[in-house]
């Protein structure tokens, strides 16, 4: 059983700077999200899309945002289990909670924030005969490149248009025995830069290129061998190990839907701007999976909400206990890891 | 009359990004601040120091936030009237407001942001006789260096012991025809190097160093010709064209606490956090100077502060339009100077 002090759910924006604002006021976090690394929407839809927005950033990556965060949050040494969904959660008569992912991983947690975005990025699935199969303990339908070492020296077959289906084509070409890239047209949709890598590579050899195309069905009765492949009036058989559909992911709130807290239009009600908290005393929301009056779906709100959500927290955990703010640049920083950070001193010097 | 939509009082870091707020829904903002120079106490009382709580900041120092918060909204032309301090303010029939500085300058706006911090820096000032009269037209009492070739060429007496005077001290050795320093202790509290390069200035005899010493009178019947200091139990008169004393600043809420606005523990009552309005429709009060439940003063609260307001004073000024929020990712920003920034678009490209 994993203990924290505050439990988040979703790695976001949001979430992480959490660990940051709760790690001042020496709270612990730990983070769990359905995707295999932190970021949540930042690092999985846009890495390398500048956002605007941020204050005192007049341009900034959204992957370099994360990366930045990241770096502010490892004095205070998050925990994070990735790639599992919160799924159950109880409340125990000591007002702590356990939360239970969808594989089985216990969670313990004095307050539970959720700061799940717009939700659970579910991949969109390609609508063919026997895919639930497939999908499972490794038999060959994958949605993400979790680790690509898994790929090394497959046969894979991607199949999709966009920045996703390029970006791994691409990366996978050097990892991979064989690529196949398989698109319903002869146009593709990205970044110019991977376009015209994903033509040279194809140019070269490097890959396989199908378009016009699609993927209608399996072969194997184990795993995949190969797929069929529908290219106008023509059938192909190509033999892979992998088959990987990169056709987006849509948002879903998934099982916290389920939690006894108040929904509103696809967010959780918080009855107030004091500490986000919602319905079920104890668990928080915070960032874009909340709603209340003037709420704006704004990464800068979330980090508002962050803050204040930790303050709550920290007065719940320490009832009665006075709270003073303290200024970093006064009083420094001081990491789980023992780490220190503060600006320089000043000296107290005679000058003769 | 300078005109504008949103004037904000107060040019520190939340009423900078208010600007950038403000422009992305087309609201031109001018903002008033009592010092020289943008950027609070970021910029006045600890430029070279780090932030550590900035959100995507790992470490940042005050003037690089002030910076990169000028860079962010400078496509959206803000106006400023600096050392000038928002003393009246009179609404109209129609909503709109009209605040005149002690200078006598005047401004008309939409909505009043009150964006104060701590409120008005004024300097510590030395109890001596007739100081009054010499800090009045150019009479050879500053309490800033506003502008530093003011003091070209001139006789300077700098008096105090922290890094504004040593800092000053070392610029103005380069400027001024004489500069000397006077302290009443013989130590010196500021940031080593600065401690260093003043002991340095001494031995090369740019600057005078007058220690265990207090400036107790002036000289100059139409304007100041020398300083009488005392050294122990002897006496120094020490010929110059300008004294500036350095003992520090201390805030005030200033003329804004005679507006009529609900006032609680030197900071302004804001009844929500839904926009940040105060008992008066159509003046706000955002960041340090503000006060509801849970409140806490910290910039990043005050950013998201600043963007909630922008979005009241949107509703209030188009009564009945709808807003649609956009990410300035998917969007792009217009500025108002025509400039656009955007993302990379997407190319839809054929793969041959």
């Amino acid at each position: 059983m994993i203990e924290t002090d505050i439990l988040i759910i979703g790695a976001g924006p949001t979430g992480l700077f959490a660990v940051f604002e709760a790690g001042l006021l020496k709270l612990k976090c730990h983070l769990i999200d359905g995707l295999p690394q932190p970021g949540g929407q930042l690092t999985e839809l846009y890495p390398k899309k500048p956002i605007f927005d941020i204050p005192g950033y007049p341009s900034v990556n959204a992957g370099e945002l994360v990366d930045n965060l990241m770096e502010q949050i490892k004095q205070f040494q998050p925990g994070f289990t990735l790639n599992e969904v919160a799924e159950k959660i109880q409340k125990l008569d000591d007002g702590t909670f356990i939360v239970t992912t969808n594989k089985g991983t216990e969670h313990k947690a004095k307050a539970v924030a959720i700061a799940g975005g717009l939700g659970i990025f579910e991949p969109r699935k390609p609508l063919l005969k026997d895919i639930e199969f497939y999908e499972q303990d490794d038999r060959g339908v994958e949605y993400f490149v979790k680790d690509p070492e898994k790929f090394r020296d497959k046969k894979i077959v991607i199949s999709g248009g966009g920045d996703s289906a390029l970006d791994w084509t691409i990366f996978l070409s050097n990892v991979a025995s064989e690529v196949t890239l398989v698109h319903r047209r002869n146009e593709f949709r990205g970044a110019l830069d991977s376009v015209e890598k994903v033509q040279e590579l194809k140019q070269q050899g490097k890959i396989k290129l199908i378009t016009e195309a699609e993927v209608i069905g399996f072969n194997g009765s184990e795993r995949i061998t190969a797929v069929d492949i529908q290219v106008g009036t023509a059938r192909q058989n190509v033999e892979c190990d992998y088959f990987i559909p990169l056709f987006g992911l849509t948002p879903k709130l998934g099982p916290i839907a389920n939690w006894g807290l108040e929904i509103e239009k696809n967010a959780i009600k918080v009855n107030n701007a004091l500490d986000y908290q919602t319905n079920i005393e104890g668990i928080y929301a915070i960032g874009d999976v909340n709603t209340y009056p003037g709420k704006l779906k704004l990464i800068l709100c979330g980090f508002h909400e962050a803050t204040l959500m930790c303050q709550s927290v920290y007065n719940r955990i320490n009832p009665g206990k006075k709270y003073v703010l303290k200024y970093t640049t006064v009083s420094g920083i001081d990491g789980f890891d023992g780490s220190r950070k503060e600006a320089e001193k000043a000296v107290v010097k005679a000058i003769e």
